[in-house]
């Protein structure tokens, strides 16, 4: 395409999802949740179409020489279908975010005001290899009353074509407009470029993939963009500590997981436990494949483990391995965290009152935990019902992102007359 | 300066903003409201420097042939030196919301989950010509826990700094960083696209100006920017209205104070009432002065009056100017806000209780008003206590801007030692 048609290609799309944004945001829970049971019914009785589309994109990928991490994301299997249609219910039977009055108060002169939960408008999700990912944020988005535009990754083209195909097909019987979900249908980067000059028709960017991907969107994009760099995440054995409580959340936070940004990346250990805690725990991390590497005082004490550098302290290594230090007190740790850290989990273990205030007020990452594994960051485990994306800008969303989170406030104001003298 | 010294002297600004961020966001509200209060005694203590300054700027002004309205900005004299220090004394007395928990549920593994309120950051602010922004910005910043970036008007360039200086002296006095108040010393627009790219350090960029400035920053800006366009309200009298109530509205939502974003532009009334209302209204609007530009069938009840121009239905014309629309229903009314509006005031004026609660529901503007002037979409008038800017953009705040939307939210959890299976 020239890079004329793709400004109109673009434009048309912002257009469409706006004008669907606008017949969707007023509509009921029981509207919404009514589209999002007969998608999952569709994706079901589809299933075979599906199978039958992601085994297209199986091939290519395969011929293009792609590898078995990433095929495998790409794959569909009855199960991942069924899941998906699962997932689907499940966000029909979350509450709705929209038309809540979070708050309301009167002024002296009488006006009653509040703030009213509405959706953003349009949001655009950008993202990679797998394909329940379309169904996933088209239902989030769709119950939070929000347009959306999806741009997947090009070796899931025709899956996520499909689903999202069969998604519109359910919406347009319902009163849920289908041009409410948009698929960018093009695999030209110059076209999600032109998306994001659109400041005037989406309201707000997830990118979800890479730092490289991120990293690129947010450098040409006009509208907001809620960013997740990378998850370097810490936690901190105080000195007052029960050694079980402190052994059994340092191993969950490193090993149950290690390839996920909540994982735990460096452990910091007050100097008056050390020489009692770390050679033990040392010996189960090691025991469970876990390579260390120490600071100076952490290589004395547990011999024959590699010297950390200053660039491990920065590192996500989204694998088993784990960069140890002792510090002095719990100000060297903040110290630590503040320079090293990426702002997204930190834990205290702790069994002292003041210092677990301390450390709560004073850490400002996404999520700060006492006495609990870092891989609680999620929304699921927190409470949130679902999670559209985590977010490491500290604006509008900070930590993991429910359909609050696809949310913004209204004024409301309901007066007898006033005016403004 | 060269491109790369411009470049070294951003990220220097940057650096030290983000430092004295970290030293400030602990700090509790005794400690900065103190500094609030010295910096707004000695405002006034050195007055008679700020207006010797101050003069030198209308002087060069002068000089180069600026016009008695931007004149009138840049001035300072004893009155508005004390309004500045009366503002400072203000922000110190309004609640904090830094640490606020705004919610706290407990998970099914006993986990208990909040949110607790924390600042931005580091905020870059860049405006024009009225110097008292920079004492009324960097307080709202400072009480609000961020550190502040300001880049002021050229035409007030000496006014700023003076302002800076002094107030940073005040905060070197207490436990408050006087890095937290940085300014820009260069005069230079290519510093500003430096600071704009600079995301790892500034987390929020609020523009102060007319729509063109604004425009600027958010195509150049990696760092999320708070919009404010402009502001064409709306008031729609419905067919059930107690005429007082109507008119009483109508003539201050545009007279009152013609020339800000509050004020309405257009007015939409519904055909039942037109005949009896309109006539009697525009008589009252042309006694004081005002211009109406009718759709047909309000030119042909209200003869002589010019027809509105397509245009003229999207201008916000700041002046004693108003469009005049004669709709069917509240649907077209609520069409033509969509089709023409800015998302910034709507009002509706009613006496039916079902069309109050759908106009509230289906238009999503900044705030959507039920029988009160438009122009108390304002955050004192809303009961925020002050306000820093307005945001059209639907994203981390929309509408009137207070200290709260100068914070985010983390997540705080607390455990017992609980790991994740």
């Amino acid at each position: 395409m020239s890079s004329e048609s793709l400004k109109q290609e673009a434009l048309r799309l912002a257009k469409r999802a706006k004008t669907a944004a606008r017949a969707l945001a007023p509509l009921s829970s029981e509207e919404k949740n009514h589209a999002l049971r007969l998608m999952a019914e569709r994706i079901e009785a589809q299933s075979t179409y599906l199978l039958d589309q992601n085994g297209k994109d199986l091939e290519a990928a395969e011929q293009g020489g792609i590898s078995g991490a990433i095929l495998d994301r790409i794959a569909l299997n009855p199960s991942r279908v069924r899941s998906m249609a699962k997932g689907l219910r499940e966000i029909a039977a979350l509450p709705d975010p929209v038309h809540e009055i979070v708050k309301m108060w009167r002024r002296p002169n009488g006006l009653q005001v509040g703030r009213m939960r509405i959706p953003l408008g349009v949001i655009g999700i950008i993202y990679e290899a797998r394909p329940n990912v379309t169904a996933d944020a088209a239902a989030l988005c769709l119950k939070s009353g929000n347009a959306v535009i999806l741009r997947g990754g090009s070796e899931a083209h025709c899956s996520n074509q499909a689903i999202a195909a069969i998604l519109r097909q359910a919406c347009a019987e319902t009163s849920v407009p289908d041009e409410a979900i948009q698929v960018v249908q093009s695999k030209d980067h110059a076209l999600v470029q032109e998306l994001l000059q659109l400041e005037d028709y989406i309201d707000l960017v997830i990118p979800r993939g890479g730092e490289e991907l991120i990293r690129a969107v947010v450098a040409n994009s006009r509208i907001p963009v809620i960013k997740h760099y990378k998850g370097v995440c810490h936690v901190y054995v105080d000195a007052d500590v029960s050694y079980e409580m402190a052994e059994r959340i340092c191993l969950n936070a490193k090993i149950q997981r290690p390839s996920v940004c909540n994982a735990m990346e460096t452990l910091l250990v007050h100097q008056a436990i050390a020489a009692n805690f770390l050679p033990v725990l040392a010996a189960k991390y090691q025991a469970a494949g876990v390579e260390l590497r120490g600071c100076d005082r952490t290589c004395a004490l547990i011999p024959g483990i590699k010297r950390a550098t200053e660039a491990d302290w920065s590192t996500e290594y989204l694998d088993l391995i784990l960069s140890v230090r002792i510090v002095n007190d719990m100000n060297e740790a903040i110290d630590h965290i503040e320079r090293y850290g990426s702002e997204h989990t930190e834990t205290i273990v702790t069994s002292n009152y003041q210092r677990s205030r301390e450390f709560v007020d004073r850490v400002n990452s996404s999520a700060v935990m006492v006495n609990a594994s870092t891989r609680f960051n999620d929304g699921g485990e927190l409470g949130l019902g679902a999670e559209i994306g985590i977010s490491t800008s500290k604006i509008h969303a900070f930590g993991p992102m429910g359909l609050e989170e696809l949310t913004t406030t209204k004024f409301v104001v309901f007066g007898d007359g006033q005016i403004r003298e």
